[in-house]
């Protein structure tokens, strides 16, 4: 036994049905809202051809792309040279498939496939995992789910402020009321560069300030100087980054810093806007924040951009994105404008548990087992299983006549809330005892009571 | 652009949300179902180790697992002389992980190293994709999802009962109504080949049999020739193939054929029993029928099998399963008994485009789109995008000023079956143009009227 004891990859995990069900409960909370915003379902191949994979995250990011053997003799077209040359010159001779390391590229991939047949604006959603050879620690997995909403084909910033919408209405449907939305827009970051004396620099600026949470102001100023940044700019930096107030004060402020600045000022006309769109809306629960150290590490935004904190609890951001303006243009079609934005599933159920948020009712599958004590019960309960079944219940008949004890400690490891107790006297009255699993209480009723009461709950 | 061209591997396929619409409407019909049932959903990884892979699927199946290319420098450990003594022996120094080739040997996996936290019977269904090197054709791909459901730990033929009943809820709700079940027995199989004096050859004769629709009588027989059973057994066979009667009329037959196997004996009783427990149900469409020609070549069955077939359609079984008593032995973990079925999705999706099956209803997602023809109207529908979408009315508001054709089209692709027209006029009487796109009609309501209206749909 010990030597064939399976395993499963490291990075990757099984998940059993409590956790599951919890899960799902987030995926259908995301998706109903997904929905009701209109944006449609996609699915795209957990396989990607190589070459469409290759070249978009960076060299780093190539490294941790998890590669598929070509099947059967793959070693056929391949010379003993090839070998000698090493894995990364052998890798093209071997392997020509490779698992999705993102939605993002895989959508792109597609909206360039089918731009034919896509009705603009397209408004896709895609919930899938993904798989990164990274280095599993704790939070990191090598297998994990994406949440993505996209659209492309508009500029119009409503979709902006519909996000914001969006992520509102998520979490707060999701128990989660405590939480910040950052935005900045990537031209303000543009327009602070050249306010200080460094044009067209915003990007290795940015990197520096995204920082800000981890390595404090005097780290930041440290890699700014390593990355050639003057010690005036540096110093012109500082009041900016230190601007404090709501976000209509340092709107009032930005106004000034980036007046001489067209990117800047029109990074906060589209800020302003936004702003606008959701002063027409109801807000449940979302503060949202303009935050112009807010920077994100990927170079491919254009627009605006967002990120998500839950305020009281331990985690990092739960949600991201933000507007590109050229993401099919890695596939040859420029100019297709989009903004997204990504939920992180696996943090948000972190969150939850931490904030202790899951609901019994969000983890129940079978809400009746019916005991089984010997064959005349089994017999009499068949069609009662059925009746409660069709009455919508999730119902189970216990499987073999078996202990008492047994049947019960089956209903509270599936937490079935209600047992039906059906022995000799209750068939002789058709009085069913149904027992609350989580009271202990017990009442004496007939079939339809069973199903009156379960669906009152 | 042509250089850069995106394709997919081939034997994928994207899943375009129309497309997802109506495969998702197919997944949920047997989530429900199997939900209803007692079932619980677990996931398993994309990944499983090769070695928890190998071995599980015969010769050929080893073969058709797409093998993963360990990360980073992955010929680190391999020496010239694995490369010379070719793939196969390359493999084990170069790759550890491999992708899913079916939901049965995860599951497996699952119980055996999860066996002191389940609780027994342990009811579970997966829905995930698998994938196979097979080479692609019509209907066959190398991505594609299983729907699986098995209960292990318990003998109870009411578990067979009930995956009849759950395959007749699924296509009754599914509107699929023409349907038959095939039941067999491995046992009865068994009995056959010790009453036509081939005690224990009963593999050998099924694998002839179970080619009985495609190859005819002849060729069957032929085949048991080439396999050593003798002339008089194939002629003693010939009878049993050839009886003919309802599932009551074959099991008196098979009463006095397989009067002296024990094994034979044993399956007919517990196709009774199960025949037994359908009596205490009602039945919906599914006509139940004891066919002896049914063997299915999976050879870890060892009770009850099944197989479904749609009667007016031209489409292979679309579901099937059986009973087994030694899944988990291959992982060191004896005499766990267990019955399973699966459904095939993409099957059943191209008989329901086949039948005409899917309605309007299972393909819409945007049930409102609200025009927009200038800021004005867009900045007075903004409330009234609110106000839907919190009635819970899918709604989208097209998100720039465009010209009414080019929003009426965008309404038409994504099937949107109203559209809300918010002119001048409508904006100071506040009574606003529904148009109904399927139809053509048009009315003027007041907002609350457009909600009253949709929800009544």
């Amino acid at each position: 036994m010990s030597k064939d004891k399976p395993a499963i990859p490291k990075g990757t995990r099984d998940f059993n049905p409590q956790v599951v069900v919890k899960r799902n409960y987030i995926f259908s909370t995301i998706r109903k809202t997904f929905e009701k915003f209109g944006y449609q379902p996609l699915e795209t191949p957990a396989m990607e051809n190589l070459s469409v994979l290759t070249g978009k995250y960076g060299e780093e990011g190539d490294q941790l792309i998890f590669k598929i053997l070509n099947s059967g003799d793959y070693l056929a077209k391949t010379a003993v040279t090839d070998f000698e040359q090493g894995s990364k010159s052998m890798l093209r001779k071997i392997s020509e498939k490779a698992l999705r390391y993102d939605l993002t590229v895989p959508f792109a991939r597609f909206v360039v496939m089918n731009r034919n047949e896509i009705t603009f604006p397209f408004k896709r959603y895609q919930i899938q995992p993904v798989w990164r050879a990274d280095r599993p620690q704790r939070g990191r997995y090598r297998e994990f789910y994406q949440c993505d909403a996209d659209v492309v084909g508009t500029k119009s910033l409503l979709c902006e402020a519909e996000i914001v919408l969006m992520i509102d209405e998520v979490l707060s449907n999701l128990g989660i009321t405590d939480f910040s939305i950052k935005i900045n827009h990537r031209g303000i970051l543009a327009g602070i560069a050249e306010a200080i004396g460094q044009k067209g620099r915003e990007v290795e600026i940015c990197v520096a300030i995204d920082k800000l949470d981890k390595i404090g102001q005097e780290g930041v100023n440290k890699e700014l100087s390593e990355r050639g940044v003057s010690d005036d700019s540096i110093a012109a930096l500082q009041p900016i980054l230190n601007l404090k107030g709501d976000s209509n004060t340092l709107i009032s402020s930005l106004d000034n810093i980036l007046e001489n600045s067209a990117e800047g000022k029109r990074g906060l006309d589209e800020i302003k806007e936004v702003f606008k769109y959701l002063s027409s809306f109801q807000v449940k629960n979302a503060a949202l924040n303009l935050d112009i150290a807010l920077a994100r590490g990927l170079s491919y935004y254009t627009g605006c951009i967002f990120e998500v904190k839950v305020n009281n609890a331990t985690m990092g951001s739960i949600s991201g994105g933000g507007r590109y303006d050229n993401l099919t243009g890695m596939f040859g079609l420029p100019d297709v404008s989009g903004v997204g934005f990504s939920f992180g599933v696996d943090r948000i159920y972190d969150v939850m548990e931490e904030l202790n948020l899951f609901q019994a009712s969000n983890q129940t599958i079978t809400q009746l087992l019916i005991s089984n004590f010997d064959k005349a019960s089994e017999e009499y309960s068949l069609p009662l299983l059925q009746q409660f079944r069709n009455a919508g219940i999730a119902t189970e008949l216990y499987p073999e006549a078996a202990k008492l004890k047994k049947q019960m400690t089956y209903a509270d490891q599936k937490k079935i809330p209600f047992v039906l107790l059906v022995g000799s006297e209750e068939m002789q009255t058709g009085l069913l005892q149904l027992k609350n699993m989580q009271t202990g209480e017990q009442m004496a009723v007939v079939a339809e009571g069973v199903i009156a009461k379960l669906l009152e709950i």
